[in-house]
């Protein structure tokens, strides 16, 4: 997606241990009018998949899976993060690692949601080492729903998550795949 | 909003404690289309308040919030919540106190994404006792923006959160307004 290229090499900024620090347009400030085209994109190449169900993470995930699932026309879940009150009758469980923080955590989804969901498309921010995302996964297998794709905004491709969810026979779209941060942001194709 | 009244009716839960239970469309499973129409309803309430910015507080405030920016066309921001890896020279933090959770939190913002706001337009999914809502007006206060209104999802009309924003001078505007829940649910007028 181009205008995503063109704001991430505009506003971008590249920190320490591979952060890639875009929290002017996408996951702290927004911008509105190109969250609607990102979710547009993503309708475009998931619109033969039959998806009735949109599934992302809380909090960076809401307003791309928002977006997508208003231009698709299906309801968007999005898992939260942090121990539940609830109990495991109610919600399904399941434990990410995060190496940004370097800690395990829980996200959970209310078995309710999924019980009439077939077809799910798990949307992301970001796709490096591809923790979340099996979260996400994993969270699937237990409801017994099949995941049709997965589209992420940003994909480090220089880190594992992707290669390993392709490899796994998944059909992963990434609007921005980034090659290399070195010297300077370089993008290469997403599929 | 007699859409959101009705869809509060057929499928919220009243559990104990004063809680209501939504989450089956607004802040756990959503329904896109009708998040879009509340960004509408917020829009035009507040079309004349030359609003240049909205915020609103991670996660469940992101969806109406975006949504509103859409149809207003400016940036949203949403507050953090827990401790900051970032210092106070990068960010205003604010303390909430949670009364569902009995404790307190940290709400934060980078201070360079408002310095060039002026008139800011706070949104969120749910006005009880409004702790939440001052984190917000607290940051608004360090950082010299203008509070030009306050949107709010739902509001329960018989916590004082509302009522002190309203005697405090805020234009409070709730889609919809729930004045008791002990025998079944009954609505009020927001202003």
């Amino acid at each position: 997606m181009k205008e995503l290229q063109e704001r991430i090499l505009k506003e971008g900024k590249v920190l320490e241990g591979n952060v890639l620090k875009v929290d002017g347009f996408l996951n702290h400030r927004m911008d509105p009018a190109l969250m609607h085209r990102i979710g547009e994109e993503f309708a475009k190449a998931f619109q033969y998949e039959n998806i009735d169900c949109i599934l992302t993470i809380e909090s960076s995930g809401i307003a791309p899976a928002l977006c997508t699932g208003l231009a698709m026309g299906v309801p968007v879940i999005f898992a939260k993060k942090g121990k539940s009150a609830n109990t495991d009758k109610d919600v399904y469980v399941s434990t990410v690692h995060s190496y940004t923080k370097n800690k395990d955590y829980e996200v959970t989804v209310s078995r309710e949601y999924l019980l009439t969901v077939n077809r799910v498309l798990l949307i992301d921010d970001f796709l490096a080492n591809g923790e979340a995302m099996n979260g996400l996964l994993n969270i699937c297998k237990q409801a017994g729903v099949t995941v049709t794709g997965i589209g992420i905004v940003i994909e480090k491709g220089f880190q594992p998550g992707g290669r390993k969810l392709r490899e796994a026979g998944y059909k992963v779209i990434s609007l921005a795949k980034i090659g290399s941060m070195d010297h300077g942001i370089v993008f290469e194709e997403s599929v």
